[in-house]
């Protein structure tokens, strides 16, 4: 619920705590109502298991905040923003498989497949990606289908070979490959978690009804802070512990990764990522009072910790 | 005269393998269309490795001949008979990892994770199905988006945990346990294999326009020669050569696997199969000529040898 203020009083400055601490509880809500325990109950406890294991919630809060500043309700955005959600869980699910990054703790919990066996979590991945598109394609009110039809392409184009499965591709055959240049860098992030941050940003304003220059405006606002964001996770992984990480730290050191900090070092790889926020905020800036959150999202994602 | 003649004689009977060979180099030539090369190529190499492998392409098959039946023509629903396509390749690339049913051939050639490796195979699936929802809900013609977005839910949930992924749970967690009963034995069946040539069957009606009734009706018609499907093909598992089956025989005994014939035996089996196809042919038969190819594609279902 948006409290109105009166017109008289100054506005109070914008609180991101409180603003998270509105629409997080309500986002688990709808994602404990998304995914209900059924026959056969093996698929939909792993299913639950990951999705429900906290984490911040950044993409259903960033397509519920720009459906919000386009004039949207939350009724409208709230399914896509669970399916951002199934979807993120997803990739993180598959992820951490043996075949793959092979990570024993994610968020601080054991990771599905150490819990469910490898067989159950890649089928709770499988589930909960194409759940993603049911959620919003079932659920999705008072939007025209037509554009609930556009979000489901979009989302699919950000998940699949041209998205993040891309990203991940490229990350995977470039492990422990000294020649990975910055360019190469920049593919993987901005395919691997650019493109869904993208989406999480655009999907809101998309079934909120904006026109196509507000959503090229916030696709340019997601790019810089999606590549912010990876940035600061390298710089994370070198400079934080495990314990506030809730997942391994050094890992890419030990995998012989390229990250950011490995071209520029983690000072100038501090400046890159507050110039891409500063970048960020300046492009949305114009659309009014109602991008605060846009705006305290890009700065959050630079300070954060962990 | 010849002109009287054309129009006494009695039409040609119905001809199967005429109508395959109409229709699936459309097919094919769809898929090789729907997934081109591009970077990262080994991404878009898997996907196309497993899904351009051949097969009967009888859900997309059967998606096209009840959007015909139903007065629809094939452009509005060729996007959606390959996306089951792409469903069905991405749950057989799934189904063949080590952790799965360790799997070394498929369709006579070496399983995807065995070319590519385990994790291009986990994500080359994950592309398979998210580009087919993206492959439906951008590339559709000529049908309101209303009923797109139905397709994009029911086919969302044929293929999750409450369809193929509950399926193959309750197959994984039946392996070796000998208490199985014929009603999980269903369960597993209507799920894991019956779901989506359900959706594959009733799609094609629903873009075409049909009504509720005549959606319901082949909805009886499809479950009927689902699970009459994988009843001969638990047959076929054990009286033909792996030769034939393009895949190893003898999976099912091997893995103690519940199967049709180890609760009724073999005639038995092929005694229900054969009932099950006759009723289906029951329920399509008022639907008038157009229903033709349904019946004979149900007559196949029991007829074939692999």
């Amino acid at each position: 619920m948006v409290m109105t203020q009166s017109t008289d009083s100054p506005p109070s400055p914008f609180n991101l705590k409180t603003y998270l601490g509105d629409r997080q509880p309500r986002i688990e809500a709808a994602l404990d109502a998304a995914v209900t325990l059924a026959y056969p109950e093996t698929i939909y406890e792993a299913m639950r298991y990951s999705l429900l294991a906290g984490g911040k919630r950044l993409r259903p809060i960033l397509c519920l905040a720009t459906c919000d500043l386009m004039g949207g309700h939350e009724a409208q955005a709230m399914p896509t923003a669970c399916a951002l959600e199934m979807i993120h869980t997803m990739s993180l699910i598959h992820d951490d498989l043996p075949a793959m990054d092979n990570d024993d703790y994610r968020r601080g919990k054991l990771t599905n497949h150490k819990v469910y066996g490898e067989d159950v979590a890649i089928l709770a991945g499988d589930a909960l990606l194409t759940y993603a598109f049911e959620h919003i394609a079932r659920h999705t009110q008072a939007v025209p289908a037509d554009r609930v039809l556009r979000v489901v392409a979009d989302l699919a184009r950000a998940v699949g070979a041209e998205g993040l499965v891309g990203g991940q591709i490229v990350d995977l055959a470039s492990e422990g490959d000294d020649s990975v240049t910055v360019e190469t860098l920049n593919y993987i992030h901005t395919h691997k978690t650019g493109a869904l941050l993208e989406i999480s940003v655009t999907s809101g304003a998309i079934l909120a009804g904006a026109d196509d220059g507000a959503v090229a405006t916030l696709s340019g606002y997601a790019r810089r802070i999606g590549l912010a964001f990876q940035i600061v996770d390298d710089v994370l992984d070198i400079t934080a512990t495990s314990e506030e990480l809730g997942k391994s730290a050094g890992k890419d050191l030990q995998a012989q990764k390229a990250t950011y900090p490995s071209f520029w070092g983690i000072e100038e790889s501090r400046r890159q990522a507050q110039q891409l926020v500063d970048e960020a905020k300046a492009a949305v800036q114009p659309l009014g009072a109602g991008s605060e959150p846009l705006l305290a999202l890009a700065d959050y994602i630079v300070a954060r910790t962990h």
